[in-house]
């Protein structure tokens, strides 16, 4: 008999675990073939975010394959923001078309009701939680606002994000009326998704280190705390993870989670202290380590698991995505030392 | 009669000044027509680098456009590495081919003698020495070791380094073996700017911010140090300079530079407290907020010089290099903001 593997929820919640727990950001990507082939069946990328079936076969491949004690939706940031009215393609990164960059831009933007706009989404968490309901906990997750902002205001990547810092900097009431639209959307996109059976929400900021501490404080804390405090009365863990945000974790104290995810960029018990020891920290293995031998992985996952105690609680995670091309043995090489730590 | 202008001299070298020096990383730049008009001349980016006269041409146009307080060197960071043994093509970032992924790979890598394999960086900067005598000072630079070896390594820009990163990691020695030869390249190639007439030397670490503090001080630290103390004894002043790198400042006390530049993740008194108030810093306006009014512009210029104060010295400078597309008028009315400030 299967029992449920509560490790996740126990130590996101801030409870003392006998091991931290283990996932990996993007565990449901191309470095796994089992992935490539249910791709394949999709066509394409956004094609298997939008089949339920697949989505959800997609999302159970890691759990079995490397035994991680949490699965998180497959999807993208990006989706619920297509409905707000974009055009979107993958290509392999995300354009939306028509970027946005006036005043009137943002006011033509909908508020799309998420139910019926990206009802796959939820269709997804369905099959996911009968499915997994006897193994792991599911996690769901969007964007924060300022990451989706800066994809709809460069309408594509950038290097310099010029776009929409020209915007922050040069209009702020326009980026501020932008910012405010996209929080209404993902306060309602991450509400349904709890309501559909996700178990715990994280909040991507994959841009928000482009700012400096007081830019930060001005377009970024706000709005997520915003979102943060609209899912706090559902009762899951909530979890916020900015890349390269190495300079802002002083300032992460208002955003309202109870996890905060950290790249490789410092060692945990350092991390912690900047966020003033009050958050579980997530983290923070550089995916490149992956690249080593699995004897170079399992030493480095030890010092990771040693630092992660020096926090309130600790979920083991990479400092970032994991990267196409890692070959899988080392990913489960990885799994089992955080396992036996 | 033009009286030259020490400036920037003094304030590199920790003397109070007046106001802080201005100078604008990339000055020399696309966002001038008469940058433009000169290379259209030099048919494109590497023939203007190795045109002394064209070179020459470019690097005092911004001093007497905008009125800075340095000249800095037109070239790149990776001219002296093209006579190490690659085929170097701008497209228009840069590629080197063939990469270097083995440790047969750096053997074969040449420590060419640098006034033979590149003169026409000594005849540039001569060149300019005779133009600039009684105006302002001539800065000159180069890479450090680390962010050459990415470009090595990598063959080309990369989002993640995952090559370089999985040398590091995965095969310590011949990363070590590929950093002390490019040392051994740099300290000849620098130390050979200051004898045609450099007087400073800034060294750029454009990608050190991809590590954590530990691999830092394995990777970057004693290389850079090597650099530095090699060029100690020729008396200019020695400015270090990594983008990204707000988790490193604690690291750079052993890097044996006089100035520190910053990007502007973090205010200049922070910077500065973080490198335990040991030095002149430099910068840190965000490129980006170029784009803004000259009415923001000007504030923000003002907040940084105020900031600059709280450090033992401060060279006004962007946080990273100006952006092809700002209005030249903006980027006089910073200068000007910093000198009346």
């Amino acid at each position: 008999v299967n029992r449920f593997n509560d490790l996740y929820l126990r130590a996101a919640r801030g409870e003392k675990t006998e091991r931290p727990p283990v996932w990996i950001m993007r565990q449901a990507g191309r470095y796994l073939p089992e992935y490539r082939a249910t791709r394949a069946k999709a066509g394409d990328f956004l094609g298997l975010c939008k089949n339920p079936e697949l989505a959800a076969e997609v999302t159970i491949q890691p759990i079995e394959i490397l035994g991680v004690d949490a699965a998180i939706l497959f999807s993208d940031i990006l989706i619920p923001v297509e409905p707000m009215g974009f055009a979107m393609t993958f290509d392999p990164s995300p354009v939306l078309d028509p970027p946005v960059r006036s005043r009137a831009d943002v006011e033509r933007l909908r508020v799309p009701d998420p139910e019926e706009s990206v009802p796959f989404v939820y269709e997804t968490i369905r099959i996911l939680r009968r499915e997994l309901a006897s193994r792991v906990p599911l996690i769901g997750f969007g964007g924060a606002p300022l990451t989706l902002a800066a994809y709809m205001v460069e309408g594509k990547g950038s290097k310099n994000f010029d776009k929409l810092k020209g915007l922050l900097y040069g209009d702020p009431r326009t980026a501020h009326a932008l910012l405010d639209k996209t929080t209404v959307v993902m306060e309602r996109y991450l509400a349904a998704q709890v309501r559909a059976g996700a178990q715990a929400i994280q909040l991507f900021d994959t841009w928000a280190g482009i700012l400096d501490p007081d830019s930060y404080e001005t377009f970024v804390v706000p709005y997520v705390r915003r979102i943060l405090d609209a899912l706090r009365p559902l009762g899951v863990p909530l979890v916020y993870f900015a890349v390269d945000a190495a300079h802002l974790y002083d300032a992460m104290d208002g955003c309202g989670a109870d996890v905060i995810g950290a790249d490789w960029r410092l060692p945990l018990s350092e991390v912690s202290r900047r966020l003033s020891g009050k958050f579980v920290v997530q983290g923070n293995l550089d995916p490149c380590v992956l690249y080593a031998s699995p004897e170079t992985i399992a030493a480095r996952a030890r010092e990771i698991v040693t630092e992660g105690r020096k926090a309130p609680g600790h979920v083991f995670n990479l400092g970032h995505g994991i990267l196409p091309d890692v070959p899988v043995d080392h990913v489960k090489a990885l799994v089992a030392a955080v396992k036996s730590a």
